[in-house]
C-alpha cells in the first residue's frame, strides 16, 4: 500500500495515484480496472480528459466484482473553465459524478483558473478552450473568487470531500487564501526534474496545501502530442543521472522519478496501460534516494514547462504561466 | 521630445521617463529637478523608494522656476501592499500626493498583488515586506479586487488621471479583467534581453494595456544590492553583442538596451545621476534597431528574474512570482 498524505480538509489522500490524461477512451475502463486490481485507490481525472464516463466504467466493474467499495477509493475530478459561472457549477459536477458512476468526489480542482465563456455540453464536450473549437478564445467575466464560492457550496452539498486548485501562480494562490471559507486542500503542478518549482512548493507546504506532481516523466508525455520543446532535451528516462540512480537501487528510472517526488513529500499520479508497470509505479515509495541523488536531480533544473497552451495553440492570448 | 504612448484612459504617457528606484534621499531632489531640465517629464516614483518628499522638492522647484508647469509632467506612483485594505488606499495615496507636493497623480499602481496587514506610517514609512521591520511576514485579508476597486474610486475622486498595475502575472490580470470597472492602462514589470516575457507583453498587447519596463539594464541595478544571481551573468552593458550594437550604431549600450524595449512599443523608465547620461537615456528613440539586432537579443533570454522577493529575503512566505 502506498502511503499517505494528510489533507487541510481532515481527509487521508494516497500519495500515489493514477493519472488519467491522456488515456485511451476505447481501453480506459479495462485501464482503470487493471489499475484498481493492481491496488491503485485514488484516480486523478477531469472533464477535459474526455473519458470519464469510461473511467465511471472500470470503478463499476471493479466495485460489481467486490475488489473494491467505493469508500476505498479516492477519486479525483477537475472543473473545466467553461463551467466557471457561478450557477454552472454544480450542475458540471453532477455529470461528471454520473459519468463516474459515484455520488461524491473525494477531491474536486479548479483545472486552470482563467474563466471562459459557457459551453452547452450538448453543443460540444468536454468543451476545451476554444469557444468554436477551433481558435476564438472567449473570457466570461465570472472572477476566481466566484468560483471558488461555488466549489465551496460543491463540499456543503456533499458532492465533494475536499476542494483543491490546479496550475495556479503564486499570486493567485495568495488571493485565493484571503477569500476562502474552505481552503484549498491540494494543488496540483507540472513537477519534474526540468521543472522543480521549489518555491511554489515552498509556498504551498507554508500555507498547509498538499501538492501533486504531475507528468513525473517531464516531456515523454508531451512527445506523443508532436511538441518541439519536449523533443529537445534529453528524455527522464534515458538520462544518464537517473538511469545510473534506477541501477543503484535496483529501481526502475519511473521509480526513481516519482521518488524523487514523494521523498519531498509531494503526491504522484503516474500512467501506464501496462499491468507491470502500473505495479512498479505504484511500488515506488519503498526506497530512499541518498542526498548525493537529490543534489544531483536538483542541478538539473531547467525552469522548462510544457504543459501550457501557448505550446499547443499559436495565440497570446492564452499566455496563461506568464 | 520623447515620443509618448496613447493609454487606455484616453491619456498620453511619455515613453521614456525617469526612475527613481534606489534615487538617494540626499541627492534626490537635485536629481528630480536636473532631470527636468534635462528634458524628462515622466517620472516613475513609490511609496516604497523612500524619496518621495525629495522627489517633490525638485519638483516644485523645477515648477517654481517656471521650467515645467505641473500638466507638463506624468507623475508615477505607487500603493504599498501594506496600504491595500480598502479604507488605506485614499489616505496613503493623500499622503504620497503631499509628498510630491500635487494634487492629483498621472498615473497610481500596484506595486505588488499581495496585500499585507496595516503598519501605521507613523510607525515606519516606508513599511518595507515586513510588520516588524526584520522578518515577519504577515497578509492582510483583503483581496486584490476589493483593493482594485479602492484604486478606481481615487480615479473617480480626481485623486489620480490613470490606475495600473504591477508585478502582476499572467493569472492575476486575467482574474482584474473581469471585474475591473476601469481596467489598468499599464502594466509595469522588469524586462531587460536576460528576461524578455514576450507571452506577458503579449498578453497585455492583446489587452490593450501598456507595458513599462522596469530593469533595462538587468543585472547592473541588482549587483549594487549584493545579488549573486546579478554576478553570475555578464553585465548587458558589457555584452559583446549590445557593445558591438552599439558601435555600429554610434549609440551607448545603455542606448541600444532601452531602444531594444522603447521599439517595441514599451515605455522605458533608467535611472542615472549623471546629466550627460540623463541625456543619452532620454535620446534613445531617434535610431532603429534593425531586424538581425531584434534577433539577436532575441537569442539572449535566460528567463532570468533579479527583482523577486525570494532574491533578497530567505522566506518561502514571499514566493510571489512562481
Amino acid at each position: 500500500m502506498a502511503p499517505s498524505i494528510e489533507l487541510n480538509s481532515g481527509y487521508e489522500m494516497p500519495q500515489v495515484g493514477f493519472g488519467l490524461w491522456k488515456v485511451d477512451k476505447a481501453t480506459c475502463a479495462d485501464t482503470v480496472y487493471n489499475a484498481i486490481k493492481a491496488g491503485y485507490r485514488l484516480f486523478d481525472g477531469a472533464c477535459d480528459y474526455g473519458n470519464e464516463k469510461e473511467c465511471g466504467e472500470g470503478v463499476a466493474r471493479a466495485i460489481k466484482e467486490s475488489i473494491v467499495k467505493r469508500e476505498d477509493l479516492f477519486i479525483v475530478s477537475k472543473l473545466w473553465q467553461t463551467f466557471h459561472d457561478k450557477e454552472k457549477v454544480e450542475p458540471i459536477c453532477r455529470r461528471q459524478l454520473a459519468d463516474w458512476q459515484v455520488d461524491y468526489f473525494d477531491l474536486f480542482l479548479i483545472h486552470f483558473p482563467v474563466a471562459l465563456e459557457y459551453v452547452d455540453p450538448s453543443v460540444r464536450y468536454p468543451p476545451g478552450w476554444f469557444y468554436d473549437g477551433k481558435c476564438e478564445v472567449r473570457w466570461s467575466k465570472t472572477t476566481n473568487q466566484q468560483t471558488w464560492e461555488a466549489m465551496e457550496m460543491l463540499v456543503d452539498g456533499g458532492l465533494t470531500k475536499s476542494i483543491g486548485i490546479s496550475n495556479y501562480q503564486a499570486q493567485g494562490i495568495y488571493d485565493l487564501l484571503k477569500y476562502a471559507r474552505i481552503r484549498p486542500a491540494t494543488l496540483q503542478i507540472e513537477l519534474h526534474p526540468y521543472l522543480q518549482q521549489r518555491n511554489l512548493v515552498g509556498l504551498a507546504k507554508e500555507e498547509g496545501i498538499a501538492v501533486t506532481a504531475y507528468s513525473s516523466f517531464g516531456p515523454t508525455g508531451f512527445i506523443e502530442l508532436g511538441m518541439d520543446r519536449a523533443k529537445n532535451v534529453a528524455p527522464l528516462m534515458e538520462h544518464d543521472a537517473i538511469i545510473s540512480m534506477a541501477t543503484k537501487h535496483n529501481k526502475t528510472p519511473a521509480q526513481v522519478l516519482l521518488r524523487w517526488a514523494s521523498q519531498q513529500g509531494l503526491a504522484v499520479i503516474p500512467k501506464t496501460s501496462r499491468p507491470s508497470v502500473m505495479t512498479q509505479n505504484l511500488d515506488s515509495t519503498d526506497f530512499i534516494l541518498d542526498q548525493q541523488d537529490m543534489d544531483r536531480i536538483a542541478e538539473m533544473d531547467l525552469n522548462l514547462r510544457f504543459n501550457q497552451p501557448t505550446n499547443y495553440f499559436q495565440t497570446s492570448k492564452l499566455s496563461i504561466f506568464d
